[in-house]
């Protein structure tokens, strides 16, 4: 075999038993988007470069994947540029597209460009790979898909509590039983970096409290007082890491820091109006839980931020969101508000297999195979590997006369249950030897006892 | 709006009205697929440019996507190849990876690679996008998807007759009542070149007869004499245009006019032992025909050759497919043969949409709506909105206490049946006001009513 064979790092195949466990994934989810009235859209796998640069900020830039442009893709550039290897100028001359980074983008781009056929508030799904030139690890691949769902056009945080009841519901339909919903919102940390006087830190303030669980109080003050926090305004901040109780307990200390911050205390009203829809609503298995040190990539939340975390498992956080006021200005449609989130398929994938969620009849494709014993033998059996299947049961007949042991292997191999046998005796009487690959046990049957003991 | 909106040339966006369509083919295809225990994988987008290079032809390798190094993408090229702007040299040092041309390549890279953990025969289907910078045109792009499914590991001609079954199956399951399965046998053309003495010319001869039913065969014999036939050579070749009556008759005439050429009797052989299982095991509605001028791509087939055509919209072949015995090899693995055949989805969604073939349900996918009156009102009704969606029920509220007339109007552009209001005086009664947007009729139910009324 050639050294070749293989492909390139940070890609993957999924074999039919990884594919059914995602499909089994991507199915639940779609299944509750619909029943919620959102609608799939499906964006190309390259958009313009234009499209996506400076959007991702410079680091996102070059994670990037450019495709080369057809033909003599060097012929716009000149010789002086080209021998002085100048990337920044040559790559927009070579390379007019680049793969999808994120759904978010194209779809801001997909609202503006069909947004007079779009009806609004527009409640759209959409699940499809995308592509990253991070350096491969443990859980991080330079392709995986996303799963996003967005309602963009509305202000309404009734949209807020529609997550919050997907999060509750895919999950839940996914057989996990312990996992918190975690909220904050953007404005109560804009108030918390106004009540300190440092609206100038914002970004740093809130990266840094970002990381309480991960590392602790005191190096989080570390990070502050490098940042150029004064010790006096790192010790403001303390009282939020001292936060206790339950959500009501939390908005009215939050309630008391805030106050003379006009801004923090729009984001508790929307935090009290939220809990007050959640609390009238019950939710199935997800604990609801405020954590004012979540703070979620910053670029275009301006309210509600999202995630969740399983706590069974460590993993880092297996969906998340926010609410954004102005996601398609950039491509020069302004006014239009949504809010929106992402399930992340891959972190939930390894979740479930390590608390052994997948319903085991998933690691079956076919559930009946007819063993073959030769031209006659096949005449016969062809008519009932038929009607097996027009009974919904999904059957195949082993393509050649091999040994019986081979394919009684073949069927173990599979992970068939079922193997049904029909030879000569079988073929006069109309009685075929069904056997339970699984018991070993073998029964004579007539065809709609076969159909009645598969199905 | 700026005019950098939009996708690059031969690429799509799929709006939630054609998504529906589409996943209603994907679905179909891929239900018959599994009920016939085929198996699904997928390969990632990117693969080794060395994987995909040399594949397709000279033309083929054009077509390929490459995708630029991330990084210093220019630094194995020395100053002299640069400046020279050999692209021959260049490429290779500047793309490592490319997108994925087709799904037979991958497959059989995927096949030469877990080889040990698959079973064989291997039944296998794979739904995935592929690219070609093809020149755009009408009905072709340069992003669309391929169904590829597949039986390899097995030389039994019984996999030919499953993947007729599963043509004829598939279109009628998606409502198709008029097309022709075509079979050929590649060894049946060898034979014909052989007959007339003309082993050398079997790719001209195949090319040129191909064309029969687009040209005629005044210009296929003109084409036959520019490529160097002898006028008595093209002359032994007619008779294969006058070939008519059905299978029997023939296959009677071929084994007749091949009976000097070894490799073309095998072929006629393998047509009849396929004729003889179909006619012991009904299609559908397809109607099966031998075509002795159908080529088809010859580059890696080696038997049976299939096409399928609509006979109710002209479309070219909306199926195809054959049976190699080899496809591994330049992958280091001899000895794999397979068939297989592919879906073209683009060409079956055109001829469906011509023939109105999509159910008409497909264009609803919220089914209730709930009108919102208000904060009181919400409440009252969020309860009931979990009710519905746990019945099955695709359902929303509207976000807002907007004027009725617009929430109507959303649920008109929408296509929403059905729109639940709940006001001061339902909330009193229990007795909730449901108007049919087709009728415009308005009835008073309860809520088991309302379930009733909407599955």
């Amino acid at each position: 075999m050639s050294n070749r064979i293989g492909v390139p790092k940070g890609m993957r195949d999924f074999s039919p038993e990884v594919m059914a466990k995602r499909n089994y994934i991507f199915d639940t989810i779609k299944e509750t988007f619909q029943l919620y009235g959102f609608e799939q859209i499906e964006t190309p796998t390259m958009e313009s470069r234009d499209t996506l640069t400076g959007k991702y900020g410079e680091e996102g830039d070059r994670l990037i994947f450019n495709v080369l442009n057809s033909g003599d893709y060097l012929k716009k550039i000149d010789d002086k540029t080209l021998s002085a290897r100048k990337l920044n100028l040559i790559t927009p001359l070579i390379t007019e597209k680049a793969l999808r980074y994120d759904l978010t983008v194209p779809f801001a781009r997909y609202v503006v460009q069909h947004q007079n056929e779009i009806v609004f508030p527009f409640r759209r799904y959409q699940i499809q790979p995308v592509w990253r030139a991070d350096r491969p690890q443990r859980g991080r691949y330079r392709e995986f898909y996303q799963c996003d769902v967005d309602i963009i056009g509305s202000n309404s945080l009734l949209n807020e509590v529609e997550f919050i009841k997907i999060f509750d519901e895919v999950l839940n339909n996914l057989g996990l039983n312990d996992f918190t919903i975690k909220i904050n919102n953007r404005k109560v940390l804009s108030g918390i970096a106004e009540i300190i006087g440092r609206s100038d830190k914002i970004v740093d303030i809130t990266v840094a409290i970002d990381k309480l669980e991960k590392i602790g109080k005191e190096k989080v003050n570390e990070e502050l007082l490098q940042k150029g926090l004064s010790e006096k305004e790192i010790e403001q901040i303390q009282p939020l890491f001292e936060l206790e109780g339950d959500n009501k307990v939390v908005l009215e200390n939050l309630k008391e820091y805030l106050k003379t911050s006009e801004v923090g205390l729009e984001g508790i009203k929307e935090l009290e109006t939220i809990c007050q829809y959640i609390s009238n609503w019950s939710l199935k298995k997800a604990k609801f839980e405020i954590d004012v040190t979540l703070a979620r990539g910053l670029d275009y939340y301006t309210g509600a931020i999202f995630e969740v975390v399983s706590n069974e498992v460590e993993m880092g956080s297996i969906c998340g969101g926010g609410r954004y006021a102005d996601l398609t200005g950039v491509f020069g449609l302004a006014d239009m508000p949504g809010v929106g989130v992402s399930f992340g398929a891959d972190r939930i994938f390894d979740v479930m297999e390590e608390l052994e969620l997948f319903p085991k009849k998933l690691s079956q494709s076919t559930q009946l195979l007819f063993v073959n014993f030769g031209k006659k033998e096949e005449l016969y059996v062809l008519p009932l590997l038929q009607k097996a299947r027009e009974n919904g049961i999904r059957a195949e007949v082993y393509p050649e006369a091999a040994k019986v042991k081979r394919q009684l292997k073949y069927a173990n191999q599979k992970n068939i249950p079922y193997v049904l046998m029909v030879g000569e005796e079988e073929m006069k009487t109309g009685q075929l030897s069904l056997r339970n690959m699984k018991t070993g046990e073998q029964e004579k049957v007539d065809f709609n006892k076969l159909i009645e003991r598969i199905a």
